[in-house]
């Protein structure tokens, strides 16, 4: 079974485009961030909060985005988000955007997520937080939309 | 005598520029910015370190910015900047943003600044450096360019 | 009979902080642009639509906010927006942002906008989508939530 | 002979930290491209000027980024450029981002790049444009510093 993912929308900001009329392609990995703090409420905590909690950060240690099609300014948007790999020493979730009235395709992505202390030296995920993300992971039926 | 002003120089990206063609309009802020560290630096601090040694934020407590004509991808720009007035309270800096190349005037700004710890609180400017702001100010021939 | 608002919530994205640990002061004046979009559509147009049709743009002319209190990552974020000014040739917007948990000011604000064709040139406002405008900001009942 | 790479320099901007006190992973995004448009005037064209000239625009298609070490406040760094494939239907840039002062590395990237007309069809690189970066790429000694 796929892991669970979880769908935010949005609608494309001005600021979020370019000269060349569409959004900038650094955007795109802003909408992934969003992606992924709302896949973490779904699962039952807030990343705000654990951050805060233990200490611990996840820091992006790769990123990746594929463009498929344009956005434009004012264009509604789908972000699905889910883990597609569950470890206490890395996470990787993938991405899909897409124009959410016609469901064109807009980019896909990954990103890979190592949690550091306050130092910056790797450390285990929580153990709470990880148990949380993979159970909701593993429960299957649809979320959002 | 009015206070000694420090220019910086930049180019603009393209992720600055919005679809109409032209700079962001909340991307001048950003600038300013960029000409209050710069300032601080020819003032003989940094601004990185004092956050860093003293504990203390200065929070922009209000921004202003007319914008008199645009800027264009890869433009290169310069921004004037020099603080109009300093107490232990409060510093309120002002901006000429120029095409470097014609001197056409882009925008002009001030924004007002408010010393406060790590809780939010207001504090007065940590001593030092406010003396080394003010004795910079106050020395006159210009600077940069 | 004060101009009819305009409400929208959104939430602080985590590229939204800065180091100081909460939402940088350049973000606000984005989120006032979100405030507007949505101005526009409950006033029966979209403003990507007048854009496209008219080839006129209403550029910012000047932009001001006041920082009353900070705003995280994650808060949930209500901006007010509403016309103060219309003419044929100048709209003046104000904002107010707000937690919208707990009421909290976060900030103030205020923006001036002036139609202008293609080549940057002064032009009256659409006098359709005035019209428009006009008709919803006098007609009192508050909107949104 | 590997392609010639372009170095430029900047310092990292304080609206390009976030929450954890280091550079955004969306910015190094826009580093990468203003590493290009220093490729560009490098290789003896603006990019600029090629969008307008031509009408031809080059999107990106792909874009991945390595996060090695993070990078702070005011921090000077260095963005090394060089096309890696150059075609007339894609070009594909590398990028190595480092401490300017240490050497240490930040973060390495790709972007591939695909030249479409106004309505975003596929077009081949404009040949004259092409050729220079090609001349350029193969010229062998190291640029910038």
């Amino acid at each position: 079974m796929p892991p669970r993912p979880v769908d935010i929308e949005l609608r494309v900001r001005y600021a979020e485009t370019d000269q060349m009329g569409v959004v900038h392609h650094s955007v795109h990995f802003v909408w992934f961030e969003m992606g992924r703090t709302e896949y973490c409420r779904a699962a039952g905590f807030s990343y705000a909060e654990m951050e805060k909690s233990t200490g611990i950060f996840i820091v992006v240690a790769e990123a990746r985005c594929r463009y498929r099609s344009p956005a434009a300014y004012d264009d509604r948007i789908q972000v699905r988000t889910w883990p597609a790999e569950i470890s206490h020493r890395m996470i990787r979730f993938e991405y899909e955007v897409r124009h959410l009235d016609s469901g064109r395709l807009v980019a896909t992505g990954e990103t890979f997520h190592v949690p550091v202390n306050s130092s910056g030296r790797p450390v285990p995920m929580p153990p709470a937080h990880l148990a949380q993300l993979q159970a909701f992971a593993d429960s299957g039926a649809p979320a959002g939309g």
